[in-house]
């Protein structure tokens, strides 16, 4: 279901502008290189919207924000919007700080989103601003499970009819929504929490996926999760012959990114559509 | 000895605030992570004290730093004074220019450290502006030997006295103290100064370790000082299996801190106390 | 004929200080460790001529760069220029925007360099503002072939002349030129394209090898890029051994370049002069 999203992008090799945080940013460049895309990490507002205008995609991530970054991310926000370019929004912390929140929806208001990813804290947060986040986790009690799940899935569409915006829930399940479709997706391992930035990386690839498909940012979006997830099985899978800890598993994650394809994410994407 | 240390952490999954240098703050996130805690960085003014206030503990470490990360350490620090959290300083190159020495100097005036961590250079400058750093290692003429282990320990002693802070001297082998205790601790391994950050993972585990011992200050820095030279030896032993070099020993380092638990630590900790 | 330049570099274990981007700062500090250097990372305009003048070799990438960085690079040049220390340029993605471009052809002005290594677009933007940049990389129709091999060669050492600098420009072939002699080396492997950084890597080692041989520049610069090269043949050895992927093979190329010793490059090196 997902045919030709992958080929696309690694026959197109998108160039992927991300304005994204110092802590993941060597692991989303390698992981958009590995999805097959081409990373560009540019963040002074002297030159952030003539590296949007030569790029395919950009990628807007909240962690490590500072009052620069935050100026160079709606300037090139809104020359991406100008060139018609998809543009992913990581709102990481988003409630975490009244700095975060305040940025979070002035980008919401100023500019168009094709997809938003977050974890249902961030995502509830910019919805209604009742969310609560502890730091850059997602609260227990905000957790999709399959009980919730249908109810998580209407509020996704609707959050999406609102901002215009895919929506990408991240979880256990991980739900990704326009205003018609949601896809709920049930790959991913636990052990991707127990490293840092696999959320950053599936924004950046998210970033390669859409940059490379731009007709179709729904179908890409769910590839991105779902193939992202996917690396994640695989990678513990390998994990375990290994003997290994959490430093060999975020290697692995990258492996597993560079190594996927079409096939691959025929046979090994569990999702289901509603 | 350490009994309870690790359980804690692993319990309570302390949220670790840290403003630290770009060069390894990867590795402090995720052996954050690994050690049991979770990580957040954030350095910008209008966030920071937002950010201190949800945490268990801070760290502040010196490298790469600049003048709106300094102003930004100085605003962490007094919250978290203020909230009574734990604060863990790693004056990194502190001699190594006349700013660092600056900030040094006034973030120990202005902030209460539980915990100061550093080589013996650093600690030396600190205390009294007579050691020398070049770059960021410790200075030859200063390494703590087993001949002036005693001298050291009462130097430490003496310092923790007027700071009120433990303080941890780390190289060979490492010093731990209070004003009354002081622990020698002499795991870890050599092939720790051949990759960088190492140092700078050791002030993050020790901000998870006191962040969810805040009652054990001296015992927890010493268990994270005696853990991390621990998980150095153990992903020695396995680089020599699988003939690696200083890019798998990174990993692996990472790899045993995920690893880690208390009845390791009661085996493999080599320590004493005067 | 590299001899000695490794054993300089193992022996001197010169301090690198590098300005750098906050994409690869982690994987430049660790293969200038790997390679026998120390390094050491500052960027603010207080601190950088305390360390350029501490510093055995100084390293200006011009990747992320912003308003702060480019001031401090301004700074920490000409002071590097002041204490003779061989600097090394890094103008990464030269072309990508008219802030890059309007540093980087002050840069030039201002600061004698050593060595400057790009890709074929990055050197030519340089010497005449007329190479197209997509990125990052390098673009299809400037790369240097068996058929146009004599021609770069030629213009390389012209823009030497010119610039008093090593020109490096790198690629399936690489070139290392001063005015009198070109060496065109055929060690690498394509694989190091798959990765972010090893561009930087280069650099970075390029400074740790001039640093500590800086009679011997352009011996040093192409013993780094031959030597950069073979880690990368050796690395995809290994990494076909492991059937891995492109996150194992960033480490394993510094696995590789923590062991390289003279009588591998020796032995692996592929090259001639002319």
């Amino acid at each position: 279901m997902f045919e030709q999203i992958i080929t696309n992008v690694r026959n197109n090799v998108p160039l992927v502008h991300a304005i994204t945080n110092y802590v993941t940013v060597n692991d989303c460049a390698n992981i958009i290189l590995a999805s097959g895309g081409s990373p560009i990490m540019a963040d002074d507002i002297n030159e952030v919207t003539d590296i949007t205008a030569i790029s395919s995609a950009l990628v807007l991530n909240m962690g490590t924000l500072n009052e620069r970054t935050a100026l160079s991310m709606l300037a090139a926000g809104k020359k991406a919007n100008q060139c018609g370019l998809p543009v992913v929004f990581d709102p990481v912390g988003a409630g975490a700080s009244a700095f975060r929140k305040k940025l979070a929806y002035q980008l919401l208001e100023e500019i168009q989103f094709s997809v938003i990813k977050g974890n249902i804290s961030e995502i509830k947060f910019l919805a209604a601003g009742e969310g609560k986040t502890a730091g850059v986790d997602a609260c227990e009690g905000d957790k999709v499970t399959e009980d919730n799940l249908k109810g998580v899935a209407d509020f996704a569409k609707e959050f999406s009819k609102r901002t215009g915006s895919v929506i990408a829930i991240t979880g256990a399940i991980d739900l990704v929504a326009d205003g018609n479709l949601a896809y709920a997706v049930r790959n991913g391992h636990i052990m991707m929490s127990r490293i840092t930035g696999t959320g950053c990386m599936l924004a950046a690839v998210t970033g390669s996926y859409v940059g490379a498909n731009p007709g179709s940012i729904l179908k890409a979006s769910a590839a991105a999760v779902c193939g992202m997830g996917l690396c994640g099985e695989l990678a513990y899978k390998k994990l375990s012959q290994l003997h290994g800890g959490t430093g060999t598993y975020r290697m692995l994650l990258i492996d597993e990114m560079s190594r996927l394809n079409e096939q691959m994410l025929e046979e090994g994407g569990k999702y289901e559509c509603f």
